[in-house]
């Protein structure tokens, strides 16, 4: 199957495994259920589930299995989007074409549906059908990228209104999207039983990936209108946050992304087609247009 | 030893336990590492650690292996107290007679701060030494206990400003106190390697107390000062919260606290001098005055 195919199928996989693990809004506290799926469901690029399933993929692991990561990780990146999005954290009203939690709700609810999101990321690692000792790597795998996104976030507020120098902005990234992308990769090598080798070539591909993404991320907001986006463009600028192409320029940016390409490439070339999907991956990050 | 010295040889044993667990202030990001810490060290009752120890207790449980269960609760514990105060939840300037996270910080780091202290707790609850089997059962605790204080806290929310029922009521509280009281003893008993029945009639234990402890937190909330309580006394009535006194008076539900003591005590009965640092809870969370 060609990779955009597989990436449809897998999207599909990790909305059906988010509704599984969601609970229903008719059930109560029903704002709160009801929140936590407006923040969740049918939106977003999926790209963690995706890199999850693309990583157990080159290890040929079961896709049942790794349902249960795939719908984990992105519980947390989802919860992590409520918080930020936050009247006292970016303040932003539109994400993935709709509403913000705390605007379609409230603040109190986005609050506690960002907590709920986060305890049910959790659960679900721990429900995850492989043995015992794995599902315990599988949990410390996304405690270790929560928590690296949530200390790259407080580096981002401590820097917002000042420049930052460049390498404490590779440092903030890596942390902020880089921690995330890396145990989505992990989390899908494990369920495959990928040996320690392996482990550590698959991370040098998403700490890369992650990189690509964040500096896409930066030129998308710049070139970019509202409307690809689903969220408000131009923000950065607005709020005189640094970003690659203000620090390098547009056209160094670009090289650096067209070198991280090379790079994850040379990395997944040992592993011959069974690497397929997360070398597309590796593309979509850097030739992305949303 | 009696009971008592046991309390604070095991607050000791929580407080070093969370101080291990905790980032140093001194790593970056040091600003929500700070906050982490104020929120968490130096203060607070510490029950649902106690409780861990005294279920493990129960059970002969080696206290090295309690520890990290100890630390992980609390550390919940201690996240959701940041994001109630939030201004955007119960508005509260003083906790623990400190200044509450968002105003001796800032909101968006105490929103942060509370988001890593949930997974720091996942986190130390994975490293508990003890089979894998029993780590994956304490994780699924300590999310449900989790999730039952998130649902508890949102049907709180849903509530303020008009008179609950009283089952309502009692059903917001087995889950915004009870969930993670209960999910503390299980802790503690797992570690132990207690089985279904022995679970089942610590469970019954601990709702009850956790019941008690919310009907004493009611009537502490009118008879005590803020001075004794390290909080701002009278906010319920202030924001018009059902209590129990607002709905039985204040004798009735005296009278219940004391029938949930004799209900405490039956159901330790027959577990004998290995349950008395648990009956010992229960009788606190009857008659403490703050």
């Amino acid at each position: 199957m060609r990779s955009e195919a597989r990436f449809g199928a897998w999207a599909a996989r990790a909305e059906a495994a988010l509704e599984r693990a969601l609970p229903a809004d008719t059930a109560p506290p029903q704002r709160l259920h009801a929140a936590m799926r407006h923040a969740t469901l049918g939106g977003g690029k999926r790209l963690r589930p995706l890199l999850v399933y693309a990583a157990g993929a080159a290890l040929d692991a079961d896709e049942a299995a790794l349902d249960f990561p795939a719908a984990a990780v992105e519980l947390i990146h989802a919860y992590s989007l409520v918080h930020d999005d936050l009247p006292a954290m970016d303040d932003d009203a539109l994400r993935r074409g709709k509403p913000t939690v705390h605007v379609a709700y409230d603040e109190a609810t986005a609050i506690l549906a960002g907590d709920a999101l986060q305890t049910l990321a959790f659960s679900v690692v721990a429900d995850t059908p492989v043995a015992d000792a794995v599902r315990v790597e599988l949990l410390r795998t996304l405690a270790a990228g929560a928590a690296g996104m949530c200390s790259g976030q407080a580096l981002d507020l401590a820097a917002t209104g000042r420049t930052q120098p460049l390498d404490e902005l590779q440092r903030m990234h890596a942390l902020k999207t880089g921690a995330l992308i890396r145990a989505a990769v992990r989390l899908g090598a494990l369920v495959g039983g990928a040996d320690a080798a392996l482990l550590a070539r698959l991370d040098r591909f998403a700490a890369d990936l992650g990189l690509a993404f964040q500096i896409r991320d930066d030129l998308l907001d710049i070139e970019g209108s509202a409307e690809q986006l689903g969220k408000t463009a131009g923000k950065d600028a607005a709020q005189a946050k640094s970003t690659y192409p203000a620090l390098l320029g547009m056209d160094e940016s670009r090289r650096r992304l067209h070198r991280l390409g090379d790079a994850m490439r040379d990395t997944l070339a040992p592993l011959g087609e069974r690497a397929a999907a997360l070398a597309a991956l590796g593309e979509l990050a850097i030739h992305r247009d949303r």
